[in-house]
């Protein structure tokens, strides 16, 4: 039992006393961690998680020279806070961990092979563990402790998240202990999540939602309170950076795909407010959402997985009539923005969980219109979400599959090349043959780039291949990547296997290329 | 208007009397066809589609030597009947085709470069075509004939099907004109039927079911009557080879699939009666359902695409309670069996749209077991389902992607290798990288080979290598992979680019060596 009184805004917040008395110091709970523990956090694309508790525990390390000597296996519903996660990664702190994360330090660890990371669907992998697929090495199917960040305590119990939900709901089911970070740096946000609790098969329902502005759970977490072993005051802010603004290559991009989708309308394929948007992290993200805000279009929706301040200027545009993720991404201004507005934006935004809103049954029910960013495309529209080189880890998969598979239109957005040290235009985006594959061939439906968009419906795969390279690949790269195709028609004519022709010894030329000369325009095949 | 009189049986079968004013024989039909015209059949897995207007118009192709000259857009559920098609195929009247197709003729008209193929999931197939996706450039969004082959006639006109649903109720609402076979060679199926007719968004609602076993549709297809231009009587059966049989070596993949599943109701993760069960087509699948049909499993239910005749072993066995599918590809002596007993299988059995039966709302909830063979899987978990060496059509993808993503449990279970010519183990199943993806490593809980079981629940891509390669590859191929993963860490390593490890420069090395001396067993890296 800790001797801290709590703060009346601690008071305030937590309307069920008997946690009142579980009230620790961060440091205090450092005794509830040991070396090897599976360990659950909240949050989700950096915000909404614990802070105090993993900073209290990773001092604990730094000033005990524990580095090495106390690891986790450690599950969130995707990334962590940038800085919290670091400091745990560069103390060697994350043995396992999945399924997303973002930051140089966590990125090292696993590229390094100290972090055993794996990445999985974010609407899988809530469900996979309280499968207890997570936990197979284990006696028991259980987290051993699991650090929520809530807003406020209801008279019950149960938990009011921030800014995330993510995997919270399930996370707490699985938990041995719980501990409780409540920020009272943050408003309380009451009101603005409807949470589904995790039922497994066989014994779960439809989601009974044909609207996205429907509510169809609860405004706060349940847990069986006797879980609950500490509670913990914090003011610490999420570490949120600003927004990667539009730049003339982004809006490029967004041009070609809003014309593409008033022509979609005019064809009679979609409503005139379009269906429910789904839209990714990034400057080519917020190229688009600052597009559609300035469109012809009007009382649009949006079902994703993460807002962003970007969202906010949507709304005030008034062309937005409600938006709903598992989490709000926004910077410290952005908050600012929300509290001052918070009756309004309040009414036109609900938080729900990753299950929920990475959901294939509700994504496609919806007919969403999913849009994310690739490492590369290749000819035929396999794309790589999550490893350059085919190799090294970004951030992981995180929920590009569950829309992009599930949506009514898939699109893959991305500038047709990046450069390196040596070349403006080093790295084509567009490969003959993608080094890693996330979204198969059969996902996607329209891949667009600065240079213009390639309608692949209905194609099959060589026509794919000649409008890919046709409206996609950079002037550079048009002459290469067509000669490959055509060497290779060549080659499976010859084969007798000319439905997606390639030369396996050649798909890979382009990177070697890379490697040896910093390039990947070859001097020839 | 045709001179035709109506048989006896004929008269039974179609209750709705304006359609026999509209009795055509075969050759009557030919003119509601022209070149270049988008045609849909009904069928699924080979059966329930059109026979003899198929067969006529080929005839009259053939006579008229309009080869090349008369060609068509075709569009079925997933392969027509095996010999209806290659006559088409041969006849070079498949111009585009999608999304599945069995039989030689038509994959050597693909491999060849005549028929433009694409495949698609089975249950994303029919919803694009409603939306117009595959229709694109035509004036109008439908298509411009449609054949479907009915058992019977409901008294308003609509349609009881056979042996299969798939996307006969897309077609019918895509159809400018409909053709009716109406096979009295068959039973009566009406009963036997569960179907839901296409609901797009923003207005499609939840499927409420949540039990393999229950209705939530009409016994029937409904159509508009005025779009019928011709019924046509058949009274061809479908052109069903004998099953696989079960071999030694799919059996020893059975043995260590069923083992597994044991355990894992042992362990608490599966019920007593397991959860609904999918398998595919070939040996391993029959010998998977031999398995557990003496197997101590008690109660089972199967959701699945497609039954054959190893069901019906299966329910005789006792241990099956229901079943459900959008297609019965039973032999004739199958059919037979399964009419004798009419009254007790039509009580255990459904037949549902392919959207339904493959819809990943439905699969997620009820924690399908997808089981399904692939053409070979990588040492991280990646699968090809489709392409031979990345550039050769087999069938094309089918159901796999629907069930294998959004099952609770993804197994793949393949031979560890397959002969060439010249080596009986000149293929290993498991390989570097694959040389197509449909399957990613976020998709699959399960590798089984006659070797062993590999379980990569919860493992990081090192971990899933060392896994696959020590359980499932063939012990010819263990040290070649083995060394392919090391020699990748070496090389990783110094790049930092340790989370997924390739030399892509070798990926395809062993692909290279069976090209050029007819099989896989390198010499050395």
């Amino acid at each position: 039992m800790s001797s801290m009184t709590a703060s009346a805004t601690l008071k305030s917040r937590v309307r069920f006393a008997p946690y009142l008395q579980k009230l620790h110091s961060p440091e205090e709970c450092v005794k509830y961690f040991k070396n090897n523990d599976y360990v659950g956090w909240s949050g989700f694309t950096g915000v909404g998680g614990p802070k105090v508790v993993p900073n209290a525990l990773a001092a604990y390390v730094e000033a005990n020279n524990l580095k090495g000597k106390m690891g986790f296996n450690l599950f969130v519903g995707a990334s962590a806070d940038v800085n919290v996660e670091s400091k745990w990664a560069d103390l060697n702190m994350l043995k396992r961990r999945a399924p997303h994360q973002v930051g140089k330090p966590i990125a090292k660890a696993i590229n390094e092979g100290r972090t055993q990371f794996f990445d999985k669907h974010l609407s899988m992998f809530p469900q996979d563990l309280t499968y207890g697929y997570y936990t197979l090495n284990k006696a028991t199917d259980t987290l051993d402790t699991v650090i929520i960040e809530a807003t406020a305590i209801t008279e019950d119990g149960h938990l009011i998240p921030g800014p995330a939900v993510g995997a919270t709901p399930e996370l707490v089911s699985m938990a041995d202990k719980i501990i409780i970070e409540v920020n009272t740096l943050l408003p309380n946000c009451e009101g603005i999540h409807d949470i589904n609790m995790p039922i497994n098969p066989p014994f779960r329902q439809p989601y009974q939602l044909t609207n996205p502005s429907q509510r169809i759970g609860l405004p706060y977490v349940t847990l069986d309170p006797s879980k609950v072993v500490a509670i913990v005051e914090s003011q610490q802010a999420d570490a949120v950076g600003k927004n990667t603004p539009a730049d003339d290559m982004s809006k490029s991009i967004a041009n070609n795909l809003i014309e593409f989708l008033e022509q979609e309308v005019k064809a009679g394929r979609m409503p005139e407010n379009l269906h429910p948007l789904q839209s990714g992290i990034g400057n080519i993200a917020n190229a688009v959402v600052e597009g559609l805000a300035s469109s012809n279009f009007k009382n649009l929706s949006v079902w994703t997985e993460v807002l962003q301040d970007s969202f906010l200027d949507f709304f005030e545009s008034g062309k937005l009539d409600h938006a709903t993720s598992t989490s709000m991404r926004l910077t410290p201004e952005g908050f600012e923005r929300f509290h001052k507005n918070w009756e309004e934006y309040s009414s036109k935004l609900l938080l729900r969980s990753q299950v929920v809103s990475n959901s294939p049954e509700i994504i496609r029910r919806l007919g969403v219109i999913a849009m994310n960013t690739p490492v590369e495309v290749d000819i035929y529209a396999h794309a790589n979400s999550t490893n350059v080189n085919g190799s090294r880890m970004l951030n992981g998969l995180g929920g590009s599959a569950d829309f992009l598979r599930n949506a009514k239109l898939s699109v893959m957005h991305t500038p047709s090349t990046r450069p390196t040290k040596t070349d403006p235009h080093g790295i084509t985006c567009i490969v003959p043959f993608a080094t890693h594959v996330d979204q198969t061939e059969h996902d996607l439906d329209v891949v667009v780039t600065e240079q213009g968009l390639a309608d692949l419906r209905g194609l099959a795969p060589r026509e794919r291949a000649r409008v890919i390279i046709d409206k996609c690949a950079h002037p550079i790269y048009k002459p290469i990547l067509l000669e490959y195709l055509e060497r290779a028609e060549f080659y499976c004519t010859k084969n007798k296997s000319l439905h997606e022709p390639h030369i396996l010894r050649d798909a890979f030329k382009l990177q070697a290329n890379l490697e040896d000369k910093g390039t990947m325009r070859i001097d020839s095949w």
